[in-house]
């Protein structure tokens, strides 16, 4: 399928933004580094065959300030926790902001405090930067782009092509809280009073999970598509299926009326502070522990498993239901709800 | 001065940017890191004490295709160059998109095989990118920012702060095609014919250079605010004086025209594939035929050099006219032209 025009749905993270990716872009210019398909490029230092985590990420989001977090938050929180799903230690970040002529200088300087904020608490360094201004009607206020570098450990190697049949499947807790704090702010629902977004720097947890449980084999950023495309991702790379147990996944009570109340597969909804990961099977108790241990992972849990794919066919995933009928969990296709980071 | 909103001139190169990067960027996060004040941050690598160059630039230039270039190419091309100033050999980039929704997909597959092709001339990989579509209305097409990482080799430190009285200042070719080629694309000016685009990925130059003028001060990308604000920059970063010959400062004379009909100082005009460079004097007729030797370096000149700052006083940049008047060389204040990168 040819399409002609960009669409919102290109920006999803479903198959919509697969088809823009491989059709476009690695067309273009598919280097080995952008087809390892993991959150962030692991790359080699020439000099001394060390290893670097290079990730980015632009921040388009509405509104700017949401409760839980902003757009400087999320612009911090996002490329951060990219860059250590690789298992590096994140530390220097650039920053582009695009900005809107007219955009209040409160609002700047109110994001830019975030910013600083999290990336103390994230431990890393903005670096260099970048400013550009367009002219009233050409943008939306402001619009982020990070990068991040971090430094990978001599011994770790993390990757969703490293998962095996047998291997467990973790999330670090409540799914859909960032996209139905989006959702609830921008259509003024009157659910929103109790939910937060959950944007977080995670890069503290998954050094945790990795001192624990050293064999896990990778972890995954369930933003833009939810924990759907991750773990359809995930399986394809690995050339695995994957099953999750529908009871097992944490999920807020408003969260999930919410997303009954409005159609949505709370599955394919965006997340900015749980991370997806991937971890044989006799370490899954210790990185859970880890995991619980942690200020953003009280919710924890181990939520299914990495199974072998039947020659021939597809990779896939399914979803278990508590009364022992299953489906199949699918990538959203189109654009659930845009601008959601 | 308190700027209340973002305007125009905040984006321009000149002093206005300078306000909102010192109140409101380095303010809120004013890293060691951004206090070094070059066009790329030098990063030490923890594990072995080895030197990396990090850079980033957002690209919102308007219109996207123009003679000698496209918005793809000025994305490489900007990026590879900021992080060469260092010494730096760039080794790895990232790429993230806003697309707004309509854009035809025929004009992004254009932009993205003259990445390809820049990205190959300059010897960089395109690591890791991201794509964000915002809808109709919200954005100009399209906007790139790219980050860029390369490694410095261990014996080289170039830096603005270097420059010593006595240095000579060198430009690698004429001024000002950049900024009138944009300039004229918009205003369908007819002078437009015979100028293009100078952009161009400078990492080969740079390093021809620093193998014939190994002591070189340090280079700088006369972008948006051009040499004046270059000069000005450089000037104020080393505590000194500088001083330029008119005459001595290699511009085109259609460019030269069209500076005199719009009423532009041509030192103040964007390029996009000059250096401005800062060499020992008894090194800068090899780092000069070195310049000339290379395809980008032709039109290369000794236009200048470094003076003794007087104490108390501001550093300063002046201009010598061959009929022997001076005048001050001040930064742009305003915006002269918006969007031309």
């Amino acid at each position: 399928m040819e399409d002609t025009t960009v669409l919102l749905g290109h920006g999803s993270g479903g198959t919509m933004m697969r088809r823009i990716i491989d059709n476009v872009f690695m067309q273009a210019y598919g280097t080995d580094e952008l087809h390892q398909g993991n959150d962030a490029a692991d790359l080699v230092i020439p000099q001394d065959g060390s290893r670097l985590a290079y990730s980015t990420d632009s921040f388009v989001v509405t509104p700017h300030f949401f409760p839980g977090g902003d757009i400087g938050h999320l612009a911090i929180c996002g490329t951060v926790n990219d860059v250590a799903t690789s298992g590096a230690r994140p530390a220097y970040l650039s920053c582009g902001f695009i900005l809107e002529e007219g955009f209040p200088m409160t609002d700047l300087k109110r994001i830019c405090a975030s910013m600083a904020k999290t990336a103390q608490e994230a431990g890393v360094h903005i670096a260099t930067g970048d400013t550009k201004v367009v002219n009233r009607g050409h943008g939306d206020g402001i619009y982020i782009n990070t990068s991040g570098i971090g430094f990978i450990p001599k011994d770790r190697h993390l990757g969703g092509q490293l998962c095996k049949p047998g291997d467990k499947i973790l999330v670090t807790g409540t799914l859909g809280d960032h996209g139905i704090t989006i959702m609830s702010c921008r259509e003024q629902l009157s659910f929103h009073a109790n939910i937060r977004s959950d944007a977080a720097p995670l890069n503290g947890l998954i050094e945790d999970v990795l001192q624990a449980a050293p064999g896990t084999r990778c972890f995954r950023d369930p933003t833009r598509g939810g924990l759907a495309s991750t773990l359809n991702e995930l399986s394809e790379q690995a050339g695995v299926n994957m099953s999750v147990q529908e009871e097992l996944i944490p999920v807020k009570p408003e969260v999930r009326g919410a997303c009954e109340m409005l159609g949505y597969d709370v599955l394919q909804v965006a997340n900015e502070g749980k991370m997806v990961s991937v971890v044989p099977a006799d370490q899954a108790d210790a990185a859970l522990r880890a995991m619980k241990n942690n200020t953003y992972g009280k919710d924890a849990a181990i939520i299914g498993e990495v199974e072998e794919k039947e020659a021939q066919r597809d990779s896939r995933v399914t979803v278990r239901t508590a009364i022992g009928s299953t489906r199949i969990l699918d990538m959203l296709v189109g654009e659930q709800l845009p601008r959601i980071c």
